[in-house]
């Protein structure tokens, strides 16, 4: 029986940054017990559009997913980004198995309606999407999945979903398995009641706090959707939810979020 | 108890047309008993340098792999073309799982020297660097492990492989766990007399035959490593070796490889 697992999902603030990356996967290699890594991209996909001569449309601060667009972000997640991680934690002795939604038809998606707005091959996903019998069998042969957040529709398409969210529907599926702690990793050292002062960590958020922090405009725009999704993985039984710095993984930091005190 | 394992590899002419690759998907879907497909890139890799600006440079036919175009080719086999084949193979209900050789440690390749001609990021392989024991719980599992020509050297660096060799291996390595079928997909209905004439198919090629094409120049540069790795995976266990066209998979067709007559 396995006591618990680690969903730990890191962003572009770590993966643009090959220092940054690798400290964070010698922190990563310590945690005990089962891990699951969730990546999503970074800058580099943006940059590979430029290059590659494709526009970058935004609608409402959204990325559109575009059929030219949907190439990059799989070539550079579940390519470039994905295999560099794998490599890294072999390297370091752990045994990364690298994955889109569509390998072992780990993440199936629906794609988003293009009614009101077409964002285009993007993929909504909820906790039931994530096949958690092959996600149990991976972990109980020793793999470490690192997945990235490509998911696909069933029917051959690849779609683009968001990381956050990939996250907390692997560790929703993973607490079918065994108790799941997720820790968001981003740059800051938690969710700031103060977005210019590292140092105002709100330690523990509520659903009540976070409604407060939201009519008074301490939160911004997006810290919103991750506490959103925070909160999903708690009320679709994940134990704990942490947000904070990546460099702080091992440490007792950052922002708690729970539904209740 | 396993009857028999079939290692199928595809080239270029197939993942670069969307038609001949959704044919061909059907067709593998079709072969009975557990599967592997490897695969190698084709013209996007070099379509992608192009349009980054990245020279590809040749030495005696063989392409230089420099640090971007190890980026390139990590980005297009493992990214793009894996997951286009596994999403497809998952629309087909083959519980498709992509994989490099870093993926679950599967194939670990030495960088080739840089005397006396620096390939640059090249790995070799033979077969007692695949992984048998992760290959052989994949088949367990049920899936079908795609498997692209990306390797590592188990200390972090990704390495490109020929994906002919990278097929070899893997048939090699799936020797010890089941008897093996090797087949080798390419644009020609198998190895030819007449390069100009298809129908001048050599049904059978044993190492003497090979000799003795080689002397009379019967058999063109590209097919000499294709028959030297087909050769090398007979002597290595595999049973069966079989060179054809990829629009034929399930007829009779094609060269036959073997040791003796």
């Amino acid at each position: 029986m396995v006591e618990r697992i680690s969903v730990i999902k890191i962003g572009g603030n770590v993966v643009d940054t090959p220092d940054a990356l690798s400290s964070f996967l010698r922190d990563f290699r310590m945690l005990a017990g089962p891990k699951i890594l969730v990546h999503g991209g970074g800058k580099e996909a943006t940059g590979m559009c430029r290059k590659l001569g494709i526009e970058t449309r935004m609608i409402d601060g959204r990325r559109l997913t575009g059929a030219d667009t949907l190439e990059v972000v799989t070539m550079v997640y579940a390519g470039l980004i994905n295999k560099r991680i794998v490599a890294q934690l072999q390297s370091l002795g752990i045994d990364a198995l690298g994955l889109t939604g569509a390998d072992a038809n780990l993440i199936t998606a629906t794609r988003r309606s293009p009614k009101p707005v077409d964002y285009g091959f993007v993929g909504d996903i909820d906790p039931l999407d994530v096949n958690d019998c092959a996600l149990s069998g991976m972990l109980r042969e020793g793999y470490t999945p690192v997945i990235c957040s490509i998911t696909h529709d069933g029917h051959g398409q690849l779609l683009n979903s968001n990381a956050d969210t990939v996250a907390m529907t692997v560790a929703a599926a993973a607490s079918r398995i065994a108790p799941v702690d997720l820790i968001y990793c981003f740059e800051k050292a938690g969710v700031l009641a103060d977005s210019s002062d590292d140092s105002s960590v709100v330690p523990l958020i509520t659903p009540e706090i976070f409604e407060t922090m939201c009519l008074t405009k301490v939160v911004s725009d997006g810290m919103v959707p991750k506490l959103t999704n925070a909160f999903r993985a708690l009320r679709n039984g994940v134990r704990t939810v942490t947000i904070k710095n990546a460099g702080n993984l091992l440490a007792a930091s950052g922002t708690v979020v729970a539904l209740e005190r």
